[in-house]
């Protein structure tokens, strides 16, 4: 059987994504696949991601230069949910979230609110021309 | 404004929640939450998800004693992912999948494969009785 065959794409024919940094361990960022985006990195060894919003495949990084190198494939146990271990690449430290975060997972709850967390290391107007 | 009305809950009126071990980072497991789901969560401490299949609220650990402190509860940028860093209850390491394995993600892309790549640590007919 072929490995794609054996994810459990959901009725949109994607799967959830998961990003996390191999060497802090931090999770970066959630996205989704579909089969060929999956296929397309695995082929490159940089993470692909499908854009819902744009309706098409996302090469993580195309516009920012904030590629991500991808180093393990994970699946889960119901076959639906991948998790990447991944070097994120374009700055030191990683900037993974559109905001110019490290991670996306940046508001953390606190006593009944949302508190951001995570510094700007770049200004986004800056790394998206 | 409710932080609960923070987040976008999509048209299921649910969330994803990726669970991390505080201690070592690892990647636990995936989930889903209702509205209800995440208010417990917040209340007790301990991690309680909507079932999906079972469609009712999850108490975590609920039949395995696999409960789950929680220590944070994050959002992502888009305010549509939930992290939790959470402590798994219940043996050592912990066991967090209902394989009896640490983590859900121990299916690992390798050559065309998945492969599998995490000991089961107790036996799951011994953990649901």
């Amino acid at each position: 059987m072929n490995w794609l065959d054996e994810v459990s794409w959901d009725d949109k024919g994607l799967v959830p994504v998961i990003a996390q940094e191999a060497a802090s361990g931090d999770v970066l960022m959630f996205a989704w696949m579909n089969r060929e985006a999956l296929q397309k990195t695995a082929e490159l060894g940089q993470a692909v991601y499908f854009s819902r919003s744009r309706g098409r495949l996302w090469h993580k990084g195309e516009e920012s230069g904030h590629l991500q190198t991808v180093h393990e494939i994970r699946l889960d146990c119901d076959n639906d949910v991948i998790l990447l271990k991944v070097t994120q690449l374009g700055h030191e430290p990683g900037i993974a979230c559109h905001t110019g975060r490290h991670s996306c997972f940046f508001s953390l709850y606190k006593d009944g609110q949302w508190v951001v967390t995570e510094p700007v290391l770049k200004d986004p107007g800056s790394i998206y021309k």
